[in-house]
């Protein structure tokens, strides 16, 4: 029973990620899928990247992670597969994986990646436009059936990477920025919980409104509040309390977010 | 091969419901996982309580119910597991399980409660703010393993209840509300069939539109015509055929619905 | 492990689409359960139609396929059930599966069909409004354990049939329609590969917009650039490179489409 994971950009109303399952399946018969998101934005790379590293450390051991936002299907850009941390991923090389990467650097974690060049563990007839049908969903499968990864291509040398935001230290704090919006609103930022002693922050402001340091739990707001506090992956995050920060605020990503500390 | 069903109201672009069944396969390989759904509104609890209640009963006996409609998540209310009628049910404690619990009482099905205080059950590291992977989807695939009720938890004692709207009995019939508007604008109200006799029922009114009585199936009115019916499970709706009963009488829940008895 | 993979117009927001995968399990405890979409317009038979015809070749052999667009529940349409290229389906008699059918004449592969009449096979309880659950999933659900067609119901006869729309040759090339706006905002044709030598086309024009010739990849264009090229189930398409063609040419599925051939 292996896990494999779907992330893409292909929404839910054509069918595609159905006829992804299809093609696992019928490869591999005994594997469970889930999605774990359809709906990240046309071409949107990063996000896709960021979503993928803070979610796959949840799966199973040997789980099989199939990423799809591909602008560059059909052009010369490579496909890749990758083993990092006792996990498998499949993508296109066009920086899906950065943060994945980047972040099994920072942990040292062993690291192996490969070109798909072996069209064998494709379907027969690849499309131009719907690599994850044709190469990437069927390299999946494959790969969650035990065939190992130095068989399904050869060793993939650099990789593209993107060069995702950083906070930058100023003299009063951090400069942040924000770099995922989620469903309830809340403004996620690229400041994590390892740079910043919640103690030490005064404020977190971000479009001209302030929320005062930073809270445990949305318990300690006011319903309609503004607070600042760490999301579920470690994030500073601005949030209103059973409201949306990001409607409150009109922004979204990229919106700079400034935190104060105690001086 | 058990079953766990999920709801929530975590929507689908962050990965959150893809990390859930990543903690619940990690745990439990042999699970099939359903969305029921996880288009809840934000901390619609009602909402929540509503359609989990409408949906478990299709399930095989011995199926989990994961539902995180979670507006208190990092506050002191208590996570609490159920068995109930042969199903499973795994929610914080703010009412989400109401109307199983209501419908349990009327039917006399025995009722089983316990609070989540066993942490051996959860992940290691417990967030503040998604205790849907960190607690409840755990503890779901535990109860899915046959990990008995009485170790997840002690008894619960009483439990946190909403009071759902019931519609009220009139000199000239009964006055209903709308609580629910499905995917086809069907305005769907709190009154149910055990309640109603169609033959007495001379007209179904609600924002100035009237449906004269109550019809069996779509095939009775014409393209476009409000009609009144019972819905698949029961409950009596403004519908207009092929068409969306909310658009055209501009309401949603909320809304009052007038039936008209025959005198 | 038998394959379903369920099509409707549901949505996800009510939990419609999970309570037919738990009335599936119930009676096929096996199954991998696969949702093609859920996001057919209401009633929209002709675009089920078309993303079923599309997608179901993927899947294994002997996977059976669900698919619920039904304006018609609760009236004397029948349902059915097919078994067709070595997949079986099952639907309400009302166009959903015309292009299936009308692809296996094409190919001549065997096709047989029957009429749901045996009600051993459904719920024990149908309601009138939501055959999905009470009916449709069943039957599949029985399929998929290996109850052969004929038990399902009798031989249908006659099924409905809808007239899809067909390319017209003119004088300067092809009138084609746009059938199907996916979710990148491409806009889909109803003229196939099979009928069109790329080289002989000189341009692709809608909405007085006009692309020059067919190219063979996204990567032929400059981003924001209009091209015609063929989609992954061949057919041709406008689209924009990283872009909408859909918002672009501000036009969706009936547009039509003007080829020019080189003279």
């Amino acid at each position: 029973m292996t896990v494999i994971s779907l992330l893409t950009d292909f929404g839910s109303q054509d069918g595609f990620v159905g006829v992804m399952k299809g093609v696992i399946w019928d490869i591999c018969p005994d594997a469970h899928i889930a999605d774990l998101t359809h709906e990240i934005p046309p071409q949107s790379v990063l996000q896709g990247a960021l979503i993928l590293a803070q979610s796959y450390t949840y799966f199973p051991e040997g789980s099989v992670h199939v990423a799809v936002v591909d602008p560059g299907v059909g052009t010369a850009r490579r496909g890749i597969a990758a083993r990092v941390a006792g996990h498998y991923f499949v993508a296109p090389d066009n920086g899906l994986l950065t943060v994945v990467l980047q972040e099994a650097q920072k942990g040292d974690f062993p690291v192996e990646l490969v070109e798909l060049n072996r069209p064998e563990y494709w379907l027969k007839e690849v499309s131009r436009s719907f690599h994850g049908r044709d190469v990437f969903a069927p390299v999946g499968a494959h790969l969650a059936n035990g065939v190992p990864l130095e068989k399904i291509g050869s060793p993939a040398g650099e990789v593209v990477l993107l060069d995702p935001p950083q906070p930058r230290r100023t003299p009063a704090g951090w400069e942040a920025r924000v770099i995922l919006v989620d469903h309830f609103g809340n403004l996620i930022t690229d400041l994590d919980s390892s740079r910043l002693d919640p103690a030490e922050v005064s404020s977190v402001a971000c479009q001209g409104q302030t929320a005062p340091g930073i809270v445990d739990t949305f318990a300690e707001g006011r319903p309609g509040e503004l607070i600042a506090m760490f999301d579920s992956s470690g994030r500073l995050s601005l949030c209103v309390v059973n409201g949306s920060a990001a409607a409150r605020l009109e922004t979204g990503a990229g919106a700079r977010v400034l935190v104060r500390l105690r001086s």
